[in-house]
């Protein structure tokens, strides 16, 4: 596959063409990076995600062109602790869907604010809303963090009703179409049943998040095993713990899985063990506190 | 659900902001209607679809602005035959994922040449491609014109290397997870089979075209029956007709449906029957030529 050549600007454009693939098909990738102290925290992860991606997709991604642009931001950082935003769509042209027979990329990076509350979140725990709305399932694009999210917009939407019935709940659990529980709407989601860690095979659905590769290289290290199967929400009951992680937030103990009935709260499920997820919060502490 | 004010602002826009919903999540609709003589075929349909799917979606589009954004659209047509796509997409804020708390939408129409030789697809008929890409499965979001449209870009990749090998391959045929033949990339599908007329389910996934709905209509007034069921590649071996169809180009009749192995086309099927096709294109003659 033809590379795209390097475009080296890099201005934080605020606008783009309303002819850009981006925003006609959803046809393109981003990562959200914690950038702290002048540094992306796991840096090489979300690059490498990146390019992946961009090859699943066909979209010509250069790595040379990626590490320069993040070098570049990283030295623009306007602030010690933010979050960048990196989108790269397939760019303009083509006929219709068919991408163009010449490569072309548009790359767009914006700098956020770190979400509210994240450090209480990760000492004291979240609540959990059981999405209604479930995932499109397809093998082939499953994984990837690519710009068609309609699924987590409609599953957020109902966290979002639920979090003003109740603060504490911050993050919805999002199950495909055959009822297997997936990951979060922004989270990826590690259980422990009967001594067993377990997280949601990612074959059919889901975004295979940073922060979940981390963690399952963490315990790879520790020799500890993880099973990557399929479960479901009888999983959920059998489970000692649950702990949800991203890149931005790291990880976040859940204490209450919860379904909102005539917008009031009913708890499904509470979870008193939290001592896995305290054990790899030590391990990732000085990535994200000081 | 309250509807954002209309915003009469009728600037066809080329640029929009890369904090749109739109680019950065799909999170939007559109329409690409066929503008003939300074009337919008099918505008009713259109204008319909459009509404509907902003209600499945929860984007609060008033349907007054709806309206005068049209008639004010068609006032300006710049020629006599074109495509005018709209795109609505539910705005910027919110927070991530989340839509923002004040419902708000962006409006972004675009005026496009016709593809080219659609009306020597019209009277000849096309080839078809079986896409090896398979469709995303959401019966949540079946059937709306999002702008969550990777898996149209994939299959399109597919088709635009056939159509390198041979011109006649004008369209693609996308299955889904479960092997059920849906649509085309950019068309809906009817069939023959022992002089049924049967056209896909798209309950779990599929566009509902607007031209599909014409012919359905059309079929009912006739009472001739059409079932609306799943439908895999052995239907095809079975059919004894096939054609598309889409609200730009028409209706087409499929001679071959063919698939790519190794760059090379082999035939699946030809199709010598063009009957229903050829009775229901001189029912859209005159929408469609003058």
């Amino acid at each position: 596959m033809a590379v795209a050549p390097i475009n080296t600007s890099l201005t934080l454009r605020d606008q783009i063409s309303t002819h850009d693939r981006g925003l006609l098909y959803g046809d393109g990738v981003f990562e959200t990076i914690r950038c702290r102290d002048g540094k992306l925290l796991l840096g090489a992860l979300h690059q490498q995600r990146l390019l992946n991606s961009c090859a699943r997709l066909g979209i010509a991604l250069d790595p040379l062109a990626v590490q320069s642009w993040l070098d570049a931001l990283v030295d623009q950082a306007p602030s010690t602790d933010l979050v960048l935003k990196i989108i790269v769509t397939r760019g303009e042209g083509g006929r219709g869907y068919a991408p163009p027979a010449v490569p072309d990329y548009t790359f767009i990076a914006q700098w956020h604010e770190l979400p509210p509350a994240i450090e209480a979140a990760w000492n004291n725990g979240v609540d959990c809303l059981l999405c209604e709305h479930l995932l499109s399932e397809n093998a082939a694009t499953a994984g990837i963090k690519h710009l068609n999210r309609l699924d987590q917009v409609l599953g957020s939407r109902e966290l979002l009703a639920a979090g003003q019935v109740c603060s504490s709940v911050r993050e919805g659990l999002m199950f495909d179409q055959h009822q297997r529980l997936i990951e979060g709407t922004r989270s990826n989601l590690f259980m422990v049943i009967n001594h067993r860690v377990c997280t949601p095979d990612l074959g059919f659905s889901g975004v295979a998040g940073v922060m979940r590769q981390w963690i399952l290289q963490c315990l790879a290290e520790q020799d500890r095993a993880v099973e990557v199967v399929p479960l479901t929400v009888d999983s959920l009951r059998l489970a000692s713990e649950l702990f949800i992680c991203n890149s931005v937030f790291g990880i976040w103990p859940v204490s209450r899985v919860v379904k909102l009935a005539n917008n009031q709260l009913l708890t499904c499920k509470r979870f008193d063990d939290t001592s896995l997820c305290r054990t790899l919060q030590k391990q990732a502490q000085n990535m994200f506190f000081s």
